[in-house]
């Protein structure tokens, strides 16, 4: 099934300039949420690994349903303050200011191998400071896999030593 | 499996006095995120429905699943300025001011049948407030389901003309 057809072009969001692609279209049709899925889960195939890891939020919509289907644990990213037990943070730069991602410290016990699953490869600021999270934890990052990746913002650039998949190419 | 052993408790989170039920413990083990998606979708058995509805961030965890294992489609309910296409809204009571959550407008059609999937049922506010947008929006809220039901906070009297199901009561 064509994915690229259930988006839905939102201009000017979150801000003038910028076309935002809407995936909620996606996810509201039965024959896209299972496309959607089925075709990250695809490029997982006869890959080793043990957890899928999702950021927040829209990387629990794809992250978790793959670790179900593959017999994996899932392992939540999440906005600084959000994890209720003792966490390890990564700050990184926005466009203005800085933001900062948390994991649980005993999410990732050191040589796990872990996949991550977001929904958007845009710069790879965030996919970057998650990689950098995930190492700091002892982990391995076998393989990140988007639904969209805009490839004009040359997010690849700052995952250049890791195996990167994507299903719609923007 | 008894999935209660697998929560973390978590005290004085988000604030001093408050026990916190942390589901990440779950999600980690491959067993526990398949049983917790597994229980809540067998409360769903013999129901007929349209969507599944999950509120950001956690009631996406457990709701995407659910509804792609059921062939159903996902509406997402999410903070005020998160959608990006033309938005209804319902304001709600925190213990502290106030928050809105929103839906697109055409997320629902009249008549159409929703199921409300969260990780937790606490005072209720926001799972009222998710029914209150889901029926002035069209829809009918067939059931709402939870991973976790404080019992004490007695947010069913808010839901009290609805059918609310929950996995583990504490």
């Amino acid at each position: 099934m064509n994915l690229e057809t259930l988006i839905r072009e939102v201009p000017d969001f979150p801000k003038e300039g910028i076309l935002f692609y809407d995936i909620t279209t996606i996810l509201q049709k039965p024959e896209g949420l299972k496309a959607s899925i089925e075709q990250i889960q695809e490029k997982l195939k006869g890959l080793e690994f043990d957890y899928i890891i999702g950021p927040e939020s829209r990387g629990f919509i794809f992250g978790v349903p793959v670790a179900f289907n593959m017999g994996k644990g899932f392992l939540p990213v999440r906005k600084a303050g959000k994890l209720p037990y003792k966490t390890k943070g990564k700050e990184y730069a926005l466009e203005y200011g800085t933001a900062t991602i948390e994991m649980h410290i005993d999410a990732i016990k050191p040589g796990d191998k872990v996949v991550i699953i977001d929904d958007l490869l845009a710069t790879g600021g965030t996919s970057k400071a998650a990689v950098e999270l995930i190492e700091d934890l002892g982990g391995e990052v076998v393989k990140l896999v988007y639904l969209i990746e805009l490839e004009f913002l040359n997010g690849r650039d700052k995952l250049k030593k890791y195996d990167v998949s994507s299903i719609i190419k923007k």
